[in-house]
């Protein structure tokens, strides 16, 4: 067996998401189709984790097994070929036959845009989140603290479409940045994983915190409830983008035993 | 009567151009529409000129008279609310009843956006042109010198829908600049009219000149034929960028008499 390894970006805005849907077509079966198209071969695709109807991505991560060597120069190019031109495959490379998409991830990093021009950017609408009130970035800031470090996101995290909640809901988030960029600024996430829908309930407390729903010292409390119902909003699909996925240990300060 | 001039910003995928069309919805229609919805009057739309089906718009301008003064303020926010996502108004404003959204148009600003890298951006496959053949950018500078001041522009212009070529076909072209930006780089046009399809034609034409169709020396022949046979491609609709309408006097270094 060979196994192959896929950086992929694609505009979700016509997509039930990465997996398999009824009634959507996902990007998952879209690419899975288009590889067996030209390899003449079934194969699963698998995925670094599902994103939502309406999320996008930079750099998604996928791999596959194949019974055959594959030519790569020639199906790399082929696949572009037949994809829509919503979906890209970056870059197409052998994986050793121990990596696994998902469970080889060491870490993810998201962005989550938000317009903040008083008008929206009709070129943007699909791309960010245009939040209908003011927002506090210096709140957004000091609230983003809360989040950082090993937490049990619970209250922060929805069950996922098969109705199972996650196993163990301990994350921890190395970054949550909010840096400006032309028409507002994007919260960019940085975590060894990420419970389904996090970052977006994050985000969405977060804006929640800015309009005065809850205060700053809140924060803490609502993490420690693990109760979805004490959190906030759940920001929209649109303004978030699956940014990278890592498979790389990260390097850290040696600390004493 | 009450004059007002707007500035308006467009995605322009989803339309059939600026002007009235039968067979998809154009912009002009879909503004004024929301307008008279709100004045409760008709009123004609005039724009500074039209777009084609594709072409997007960061800067259109357009006037109408109201036999009645109007709440500026109250108009703008719901005429943005009434709009699809698509369309946005970036301003309202009192013009003088001189004042005429095409007729007292000194020059214009188009960018022309060419998307370079290997692999085609699923985010910008619809608001810039990849070219299917590598583009030497050094030639497109050269390139552009050719078409900069004034000339009888018949050969790269085509008739428009209504069958009518322009009477006039001389224009002065100020600037044509091929400026570097994420993933590519984009042409800039200003200058103080275009005919029909005249920035599309230019641009064809420059990508020729890069595919070796044309040399560097056939270029002022091809604008000295006046003939539209002779010129090239002209480029997809898709990549074009109506930026800006100016209603000042350019202020020129004085010459002698």
């Amino acid at each position: 067996m060979f196994k192959y390894k896929l950086v992929i970006a694609y505009d979700g805005t016509d997509y039930g998401g990465w997996q398999v849907q009824e009634n959507a077509p996902s990007i998952q079966a879209t690419l899975q189709q288009a590889l067996e198209t030209i390899l003449q071969t079934p194969l699963g695709l698998t995925g670094s984790g599902r994103t939502d109807a309406g999320v996008h991505a930079l750099g998604q991560t996928a791999h596959f097994t194949a019974p055959h060597e594959i030519p790569l120069a020639k199906t790399f190019a082929s696949v572009n070929r037949l994809l829509p031109p919503t979906i890209r495959v970056l870059s197409l490379e052998p994986a050793p036959t121990t990596f696994h998409a998902r469970y080889s991830a060491t870490s993810k990093i998201y962005h989550y845009h938000l317009h903040l021009d008083p008008i929206p950017n009709p070129f943007t609408h699909l791309y960010a989140y245009h939040p209908p009130h003011p927002v506090d970035l210096s709140l957004l800031r000091q609230g983003a603290l809360a989040f950082l470090g090993t937490h049990d996101f619970k209250a922060f995290s929805h069950k996922s479409h098969t109705g199972a909640a996650a196993h163990d809901s301990v994350r921890t988030l190395y970054r949550l940045d909010i840096v400006p960029e032309e028409g507002g600024v994007r919260l960019e996430f940085e975590g060894d994983g990420f419970l389904y829908k996090m970052v977006r309930n994050i985000t969405g407390t977060l804006l929640d915190l800015s309009k005065g729903k809850f205060s700053l010292n809140a924060l803490p409390a609502l993490l420690a409830s693990q109760d979805r119902t004490q959190a906030g909003t759940t920001a929209p699909a649109h303004g978030l983008f699956l940014i990278q996925v890592n498979y790389q240990r990260r390097v850290r300060a040696a600390s004493p035993p």
